[in-house]
């Protein structure tokens, strides 16, 4: 393809997606397609010769499209958001163009220090301790995977890393009942095994017992094993439950133990003055994550890390082979060495765009009006006699389900997966579930950047509608 | 930033785009600033309030733009390229707006099946075994690590991962002594431990010797280590040098060890069927990992690996937490479970319009483009007695470097530094280096997108006249 061509064709996608945008209500939220379809439609084998980009691009709008899972559609209420927006798609073709491989300093001293700034403004903007420094990762997996690693090293002198276990090391790492699949992961990968992921009681609101943690520290350093970690929540996944922060972050100061924060999808309220109480005490935490890419309209992927003491993940992290050395290594962030990959995209530049593009108050008043929603939604369900919600609505997701005082637990799961998948069938909106204490809920989350009042009613509407079908099939 | 400006922005952005594309060899190609000069020209904290687009894409061609590495600069000559192309930008343009997560089949189909299809369309446009199954990764350097996990997980019967290292296990894993910094980075990580990475002597091409290898595993097996994993470099990172993949895999399979070969940088090389030699044996080996986002005009991120049983990898990754649940997953690919971070970004999108678009034989035409201009730089090189290459020109990277019989390699290697580093400060091309036996050699590496004839005359006039100057100082 051509220059010329791809000014061309470059215009004619740009009315695409503008148009995309627009509409992006009007696509059912998921496809109607079975295993097997999409993969069925294309080819056995790439094309020999190239083809024109207007039949790749009838291909795409053919075959790809009607497959694709509509994410930014508002009424896509599932999982977390990914949201995204107008000024970091437009971040995103810039990035994308420049195709700069950001890994050190040398290789683009633009993004490198463009990273460092704008971490400076998410931390002072959410109310993060000022002499913490930030960087960017792919994902919260890959973030609190890193930062387990660097608890790991520090505590082992760095000998892990240098020799490998040697098996005296029995590390155990602490995060409640409520932990996101991230963490088993993170445990696994690293060496110290799922068993030694020990999750905490919570009480009645999915937030972790500080006295629990402390008494399974105390259990463990009797018998023996060796305390290394606390991963709190800011937000679970299954239903945004907070963990006391600052009761925790006192635990892990009294026993030495890393406190990782896991703010991966709520973080983004921080940006509400209002909410930065959550963090009250964190000062002599350790690290924090959070997810632009989920709901402050950044295109994923964008994950940001704090650390109070970035030296220990950098000394994890670094080697320079001879091929990577600059005599400016000492002076400046290779951010190569902050995390796992070596290769680095130009994230900064999409946070730095949709920062200034909406300023923090344009961010805080999206976010408000999510909240605001979600309040709304909440009063129709609280109001309705048959549902009822199985944890405290501290942010954007509401967890409920139908209930009937006649029913087990067990049948009361089935009509409630029963409901939340015929109202996904209709393919008008989508959500997703979990499961709290034994009991099935689903999972209303509303953040999409588009969201407003109609989408949420017409969802309302078409629930009620569905839950009507359920209970007299 | 609503939807009607956003077309508005979109279609400048177009043009700056094209424009940049078109006149992108007019870029210096590393930018003339010091540490911390960007960082100071950005204010301390984000704006209160929203901004005009105006005034920020004027401070990202005020600021930004001056402190880029231009990556796709045609005499861009250092690491490896990460070169793009413009069918790719067009795919991301697409990917940020549908801004899809792909974690899972569910969260969008298409981009699943359309992963498992451009994979299988690589396999066999490559040589690879028909039976081998392939998946996407950020980087080479998480698929590496992916593939060291499944090993280790293979061979402890997923016990690692219960219940952490028990120090039984002291596992070895072999590489040529030109292993890429990736794999120390990935056996620290895994809980290995860098003392485990045995480097394997190679012979005066810097290939692996494959006796050397059964030495040094059958030396280990006597002292009661236990042999895991051999990661075969099908170019290495220094200079391009290619192990012999079917004598290393016939090793591996005597000992019953997991068999990587590591083609990150020159698997692209494999679309010429007259490469596919160097692959030769490999049926037997466990995996594979390449980087379209290096030299097959992918914009980066964009790894791909293929496995012989991938179910040793997806059993090591996947844990499916109830709120991930589906009633499909035994019937598709949930290719979160594939890798390290759960988010992923839909990046079959951009192999698929690359491969379209360019046809495998566009995309060979190119490749003996960058060889045929390679060769033209070798023989420039070799006909200078000045100058001397240190390493077999098996792709298209030259390790190259002045040399003086009455200078010491110390002195020399002062000098050739000197060499690069003026060369280099002229900010019309960039070179990095690396030292072969201890001598510091320049590395020229040919495969920028769009690098032609008059590029490469440029930088070896450039070359001429800074050595003149260097050695006359």
């Amino acid at each position: 393809m051509d220059k010329n061509e791809f000014r061309k064709r470059g215009h004619e996608l740009v009315d695409w997606m503008a148009d995309y945008l627009e509409s992006k209500e009007s696509y059912p939220v998921t496809p109607d397609v079975e295993p097997g379809d999409i993969y069925a439609k294309l080819p056995d084998n790439a094309p020999e010769e190239g083809e024109e980009f207007d039949r790749i691009f009838a291909d795409f709008q053919r075959i790809i499209m009607p497959g694709m899972t509509h994410w930014q559609n508002p009424a896509f209420f599932g999982y977390f958001p990914a949201n995204n927006s107008e000024p970091s798609i437009l971040a995103e073709m810039l990035m994308s163009t420049l195709g700069a491989q950001c890994m050190s300093w040398i290789t683009s001293p633009a993004a490198a220090e463009l990273e460092e700034k704008v971490c400076d403004w998410l931390r002072e903007a959410k109310g993060i301790n000022s002499n913490w420094k930030g960087c960017i990762h792919d994902t919260a997996s890959t973030a609190t995977l890193s930062a387990i690693l660097a608890a790991r090293e520090k505590h082992s002198g760095f000998q892990i890393n240098k020799s490998g276990f040697t098996g005296k090391e029995k590390f155990r790492v602490y995060s409640s009942s409520h932990v996101h699949s991230s963490i088993d992961k993170a445990v696994k990968i690293s060496g110290i095994g799922e068993e030694n992921l020990v999750r905490v009681d919570v009480d009645e609101n999915f937030s972790m017992i500080p006295e629990a943690l402390e008494r399974a520290i105390r259990h463990d350093l009797a018998q023996g094993l060796t305390p290394l970690m606390v991963i709190s929540a800011l937000g679970t996944t299954s239903s945004t439950a907070v963990d006391p922060i600052g009761e925790i972050t006192r635990v892990c100061r009294d026993y030495q133990v890393w406190h990782h924060i896991d703010a991966a999808f709520a973080g983004t309220a921080l940006l509400l003055p209002e909410y930065q109480t959550l963090i009250h005490g964190h000062d002599e935490a350790d690290s924090y994550v959070f997810n632009p890419h989920k709901w402050m309209m950044t295109n994923f992927d964008c994950t940001v890390m704090f650390l109070k003491e970035p030296e220990y993940l950098v000394k994890t992290f670094s080697l320079t082979p001879e091929y990577l050395k600059t005599d400016l290594d000492e002076k400046v962030n290779n951010y190569r060495d902050w995390g796992i990959p070596l290769g680095r995209r130009f994230r900064a530049l999409k946070l730095w765009f949709v920062l200034r593009s909406y300023g923090l108050e344009g961010l805080r008043k999206k976010l408000r009006h999510h909240l605001h929603l979600t309040k709304k939604a909440e009063s129709w369900i609280r109001a309705d006699s048959r549902l009822e919600i199985l944890a405290p609505v501290n942010f954007n997701t509401i967890c409920f389900r139908y209930v009937h005082h006649d029913l087990s637990t067990e049948k009361l799961n089935e009509i409630n997966e029963s409901w939340m998948s015929t109202a996904n069938a209709t393919h008008k909106l989508f959500f997703s579930h979990t499961k709290l204490n034994d009991k099935y809920v689903i999972r209303w989350v509303i953040g999409q950047t588009d969201v407003e009042e109609k989408h949420i009613e017409a969802a309302w509407v078409l629930l009620k509608e569905q839950l009507h079908k359920t209970i007299n099939s």
